[in-house]
């Protein structure tokens, strides 16, 4: 363990919050600053898509003892439920082996976590705005406004973990050769809500994550510990079916009545909810370097944010809790060693679930309606089971392994490729399971 | 035409100065603000490659009435002179009909284009700062400090034409949903200086563009009207050969007596030059929306930045100023209609000069010392000539034509395609100008 020093990390989000205690379980002192008000003192926003807590989260819980804790208030969900109108409901079971993701409300485990850390002695300054940072003495600037009048404190590190559109970061990208993008969605998001039931049961299958596929839009629901779930619907912002051109309750309902037949009974608020939501937009945002000398740091959104479609956020941003963690242990005495080989560790995995994240909007949204895509996942399940050691689907790769994202990506765009030319098989769909196909696979998996 | 408005401009580089000018003959109003001293008064930073002017840059100053002022002051140059070490100079010739791209000063144009716009009645605000805009008034911030108090200075329209690190784009980038890149290449440059010879004339060939191919790095030259040459060394900024390791001045004479032979004897102060002018960065930046509303508007590198490699960051920026001038005209009493048609027009021409541009390093660089690109090249001319109709290379696409960019990206992937197959024939360098090939070239062109 290093000397003890004195930590700044700007942002009491989730990865701020664990970061915060991942550092003073290591002796350090550790100072977080939001400008937002204690999330516990206030009802939670509602303008959030539920956490899907995988493999990645639950590891860097674990590293602060704080799976179980968190564990208790998850919902598991081990398989999707496909909406389609005038079918019946059909389920795709996410692992290979069974595997859920689990369902957390962002807000309550965010003021889990805040409790926890202040337990553990962490200091929380809250409704404290942080305007600059000076990175090469790690002083970041306060005041009570923008223009006004600006107090320098001074810390031995600071770590930027305030979110995609972090101050931390707007510093860092005025240095030169700053490599920065951001690039938004042409498609929006609006929270929706499925109460409880008269019975104070889940209105739906509370074990499913449910999906109403649309092609262009997409209805999603996950359920929440009090019988009620958090729907979100995605949604071009112009065109023919969009926000722009659904501008009355009757252009609403006829739309949610032909596309999402079986919600007209279960979303009471619809046409109250739609109007008083606001619409939010979805942004890839990718920036490199991430950290300045052994001064400053980039961890979570701040450094890679992306669209919600793999539930991968903030699964993304604890795993980079975890790795940091391990290279800091591994060079007790040289941040400088530790923030870069951190970056250089993360730098191709943020990037690889960025786009494993943009491409699975259309994995979402049209292709679990589509047969093929139901059949080559039947096929890679059996031949998964069968063949442990030689296949691991992609999602169960990205979802329920620690495999690092980069390779998911890499591997699973070798499988699609495989499975492309399985597909092709004359009568496939009939002899999916053969030995014949078994066999194919493994030949075309040796020649390539 | 439309009514008189009050129009500010920042940025009085080429392409805020040709937009001036413009705007100006069409009966408007016309401040151009400049955080910099006039630069007529002061000498020349010599931080800067020498522009090539071409057909489009031409044709924008063909519509002020400027083509023949500026012809007067450029350099034509019909063809690239390949030195490479031991060998004889290679000349490959520009255009497919002899024509020529023209080396111009950039401080001597912008300093005429400047006394130009003066005369026409634009008036300039030089070292006035502009550190903000308020968009939906068309209001700009100006005081002597950015910490300081402002004041507030109204307009109809502004237009930012300052360049890749606009302030004004600055402002538009925190709408929410704004896409913005910024990516920098690992390839820095530097400017060397090749004086003229001891009887005045130029050390070299005046009418070529010359070029030192060396893989990762490269060195250029363009003539001067003084008899001099601009060179630009273009170097990887770490690495093996690289600005980090040629840290001594043996190791920059080894350098370059070893892969630029012939360069030993006509750039004297090499050594001192090195070491006394900054290394510079190259950027592509892209972004979108370029407008808002009929208010504010973006042009040239403000809106496209582009590494340099293609000779068309400024002829892109005028083409900007041409098309703009057009849509203005087209719709007199819109400019709602007009910003909006000029972004949508522009943008996926700004992207595809910036990819063409990104590409073009590798051809420079190492595809000129190369026997197959110099055979693809003599094959696609000869066809040309016998076919103009069927065949227009993408050298001339993009530099000798007014074409869209977007469409010579396409065409030349196309182009690209086909002659990779036609390469593969057996014994192609020695038939490469048979009737069968010119059949082979028909016959593909037909079937796609």
């Amino acid at each position: 363990m290093g000397d003890c020093h004195k930590i700044a990390i700007v942002g009491s989000g989730l990865v701020g919050t664990l970061l915060a205690i991942y550092l003073k379980q290591r002796g350090h002192e550790v100072h977080v600053y939001d400008r937002s008000k204690d999330i516990r003192a206030i009802e939670f926003s509602g303008r959030s898509i539920n956490l899907a807590m995988s493999h990645r989260g639950w590891k860097a819980l674990r590293g602060v003892g704080l799976e179980d804790r968190v564990r208790a208030i998850g919902i598991p969900m081990d398989k999707r439920a496909i909406h389609l109108p005038g079918q019946d409901l059909k389920y795709q079971p996410y692992g290979v082996s069974g595997e859920s993701i689990f369902s957390i409300s962002r807000g309550g485990l965010n003021k889990l976590m805040i409790t926890l850390a202040e337990e553990a002695g962490v200091e929380f300054h809250f409704e404290q705005f942080i305007w600059d940072v000076q990175m090469d003495t790690a002083t970041l600037f306060t005041g009570p406004t923008e223009r006004g009048a600006w107090e320098p404190l001074q810390f031995d590190k600071i770590f930027g973990a305030d979110g995609a559109f972090s101050r931390i970061r707007h510093r860092m990208q005025r240095q030169n050769r700053y490599n920065y993008s951001q690039k938004f969605l042409e498609t929006g998001y609006k929270e929706l809500h499925i109460p409880p039931a008269a019975n104070g049961a889940h209105a739906l299958d509370k074990n499913s994550f449910h999906i109403w596929p649309n092609g262009a839009s997409m209805l999603i629901a996950l359920p929440n510990l009090d019988g009620s779930f958090t729907c979100t619907l995605f949604m071009p912002f112009e065109g023919e079916h969009s926000f722009a051109t659904l501008d009355t309750e009757e252009k609403v309902a006829a739309f949610f009545k032909k596309f999402f037949p079986d919600t007209l009974d279960i979303i009471p608020a619809l046409l109250v909810d739609f109007f008083k939501n606001p619409t939010s937009s979805l942004v890839t945002m990718q920036c490199y370097p991430w950290v300045f000398q052994d001064k400053v740091a980039l961890i979570g959104d701040a450094a890679h944010a992306i669209v919600p479609f793999y539930g991968q956020g903030m699964n993304a941003g604890f795993e980079d809790v975890t790795i940091l963690a391990e290279l800091l242990d591994a060079h007790p005495q040289d941040w400088n060693a530790a923030l870069d080989a951190y970056q250089k560790e993360r730098k191709p995995n943020a990037d690889a679930i960025a786009e494993l994240s943009y491409r699975n909007f259309m994995e979402m949204s049209s292709k679990t309606a589509d047969e093929n895509f139901l059949l080559q996942k039947k096929i890679e399940k059996h031949f998964a089971i069968k063949h442990p050691d030689k296949w691991l689907p992609l999602y169960d790769r990205v979802t329920f392994s620690h495999h690092p994202y980069h390779e998911a990506l890499q591997i699973g765009n070798f499988q699609n490729q495989l499975m492309e030319e399985v597909l092709q098989v004359e009568g496939i769909a009939d002899k999916w399971d053969s030995q014949e196909i078994e066999d194919l696979i493994l030949e075309k998996l040796k020649s390539k």
